[in-house]
């Protein structure tokens, strides 16, 4: 069984790829700007994404929000391409588009029909450095997102609380700051705070633009070099050197009782290092720790609590260490029927421990990642999962050979690395414990009153 | 009974400003410094206080304890006074020096007699500006305070709990950085940081200097014109505007189980507003709050815990509204015997509901007044202390008008605003509960293990 596993897993190996890296083209333009084109001719469309190498962690202290804030305004347009005329012309040309703005990074993108790409480019280029940042423009703008957060995360039990959960699980690190931002420097941002974060983070230098889809390299280049390589560098910036965190000693908890909760849940989370920060190998113990212990109904935590106790409706883990910073890993559940969240609670505890001490089995090490790399494989099916891929790992440090070499690193884990990396970073004595609880719930949060 | 207390209250309020104010001299240098004396002839010395308006919340972002190292590093020497002139000086003359840093403030103190005073109003004019600031200087420097830290914190479990409470209590604002500093930041702290510090914040236009003693504010004005007046101005500062709190919306818990710990402990905190921020009133009776609560052995909490149950070896509370920006109350207690810290805890609870539910009584408001204006009177007894007050209200924000007004403030205030400060901070939902706990011990902190 374990012989057939390993051939398997072998076979599997030298198609995990499912580009070889010659393929992905990489280079910089003249302004300092990178450029990776994915070339994939399975469907005549093509997206393009451009992430910024800024986040809400390199927000200026008590600026909370700008970065999403800004990520708002990209779409109030410039001189030359007034407010929603870019819009349109992405609905007019039957297009889509998004954007979204993370700790680390921001990124805009859109998906096309190849002959439209250059039209995007020149758009996407044009609001790089051109955008219009008036009062007219701000002001407005500034009450959409404050209404954003209202509805977002006031109105919700379970985002309060992840917010003040991540704001104590960081000591320092500005992760511990909603991307969002605090609604009481939400509303003091302002038309200067715009403009200089838009003035020294947006520029050719400071983003990397990725092209998939239905074109080749040597097109992208061209249009690349005639439309963002045409703007002027930016500041040069320095390294982004973040308040990392101390060491952490204390076991904490954070409770939150609220009448709308009408299901108590649970979660508990580390501070842990990431891809960007980590030792070789650590990273990926990790990815595979939270794909055995938490990782979908095949889990343990899932087959224990879930379908043998049936004390939890639901119950897993995650872990995404793509992170220039350190990252976390976070376990959950919810009690179903009469059990108590305490039960839950014990029994995810209890699976830790498990790992921890006895380690897991070949057999479901290599069945976690045969999972974790199938679900490498399905994120870069799409055009906008594969840029994303590629995009988040170079904004946050990493290279396009560390992509590539990503499923065969996961490949690479130890049974004894996902042990050590349990035993390392999930210590029960620096755990952060969240209950969302519904008012008058007597639970472990509520004894300590 | 009762009219005899207000008989008492106002016979005492004509006489607890211990200096009029009129006798109080507060000026200003033509470089920006500013000077107030406070004549004390009692005895044949002068306290000089010199209190920079910069403290640990001041510090850039990942520079955690620059503030403190520049108190170290102002004992260095200058070109014209190398290291150790200023400390021997004082030595030889029988006097007495210290400094310290807090989260508003770095101050440095010196008591001589009225003869030296302007040798030391020299050496301290001196050092404002003309520190040596070289590696060789600040590298061995470094290791001192690295080893500070290790006595002080690394090697006490109270201040690592302490210092991550703090760390949960604030969320956002700088108040939850250790005045010594994170130990990771300290030690890549180096001669570019302390320079930078040291230009930008030590200069006369950011210092107060507080003379008192035996001395007039005529002989004050021209020693401080001499000396301290021919420096030049230093930077124009912007306002200390730092991070602020969001709203808190959880009831969190920090606990540390360490082998080192022989008696578990229990405390609780929460943000309130400081005489830096309050309205009108706010601060003057979260002080009486907290004396009535556990202010010493007549509070409710030492009655009750010690004296009456006997569940407690110790028990009160602590507030010190004195800060630029909020503030926080205490509440604290350790078991006696076989008693629990969960009953500890219950039982201080239900003392601040007390106060809640039911208000104070107006003769307990009266004891309490009477206690705290004594204490305000008697920490006004010593040079130092009559220094030190003025000092940290006019580094953080009041003038020296509000100091002499403090005990007629604090006899203001009314019961019902007592019980109102109590309702309005003290809210369960928003507490910070810290739980200091011997290994092995099963106590509620260790229950959501």
């Amino acid at each position: 069984m374990v012989a057939l596993q390993f051939l398997m897993t072998s076979a599997m190996a030298a198609d995990e790829s499912p580009l070889r890296e010659a393929e992905v083209a990489n280079f910089m333009l003249g302004n300092g700007m990178e450029v990776v084109v994915i070339p994939d001719h399975r469907a005549p469309i093509v997206t393009q994404m451009i992430w910024y190498k800024v986040g809400n962690a390199d927000e200026p202290p008590g600026k909370s929000g700008i970065a999403h804030f800004l990520e708002h305004l990209m779409f109030k347009g410039t001189k030359k391409h007034p407010s929603g005329e870019f819009s349109a012309k992405i609905a007019e040309i039957g297009g889509e588009e998004n954007a979204f703005t993370g700790s680390d990074y921001t990124a805009y993108h859109q998906t096309v029909t190849p002959e439209s790409l250059r039209t995007i480019m020149e758009f996407e280029a044009d609001r790089m450095r051109h955008l219009v940042l008036t009062d007219a423009v701000i002001v407005p703008e500034r009450d959409v997102i404050l209404e954003e957060r209202r509805w977002r995360v006031e109105n919700s039990p379970e985002q309060l609380l992840e917010e003040e959960m991540q704001a104590t699980l960081y000591q320092n690190h500005p992760y511990r700051i909603p991307t969002i931002g605090w609604m009481h420097e939400m509303e003091q941002l302002n038309r200067e705070d715009a403009l200089k974060f838009y003035d020294r983070y947006y520029a050719p230098n400071n983003a990397i633009l990725v092209v998939a889809g239905d074109v080749d390299a040597g097109r992208v280049r061209r249009l690349a070099d005639e439309t963002f390589g045409t703007l002027p560098r930016g500041p040069d910036l320095p390294a982004r050197v973040r308040p990392q965190e101390p060491e952490q000693n204390t076991k904490r908890i954070v409770a939150l009782t609220d009448p709308r909760v009408t299901v108590p849940s649970f979660q508990k989370s580390w501070v842990t290092t990431s891809y960007g920060t980590a030792e070789q190998g650590e990273a990926e113990a990790l990815d595979i720790l939270s794909e055995i212990l938490g990782g979908g109904t095949r889990s343990r935590i899932y087959q224990e609590l879930v379908v043998k106790q049936a004390i939890a409706s639901s119950g897993g883990a995650y872990f995404n260490g793509r992170s220039l910073d350190p990252s976390s890993f976070t376990v959950f559940g919810s009690p179903r029927g009469e059990a108590k969240i305490e039960e839950v609670e014990d029994a995810i505890d209890a699976e830790i421990r498990k790992i921890i001490e006895f380690g897991i089995t070949d057999v479901e090490l290599e069945k976690a990642k045969n999972r974790f790399v199938r679900s490498i494989i399905f994120a870069r099916d799409s055009q906008s999962g594969m840029a994303g891929i590629y995009g988040a790992a170079l904004a946050t440090g990493d290279t396009a050979h560390d992509v590539e070499a990503w499923p065969l690193r996961i490949r690479a884990v130890k049974a004894a690395e996902v042990q050590a990396a349990a035993r390392k970073y999930l210590s029960p004595d620096r755990s952060v414990a969240g209950y969302l609880l519904p008012r008058e719930s007597a639970t472990s949060g509520d004894k300590s009153r």
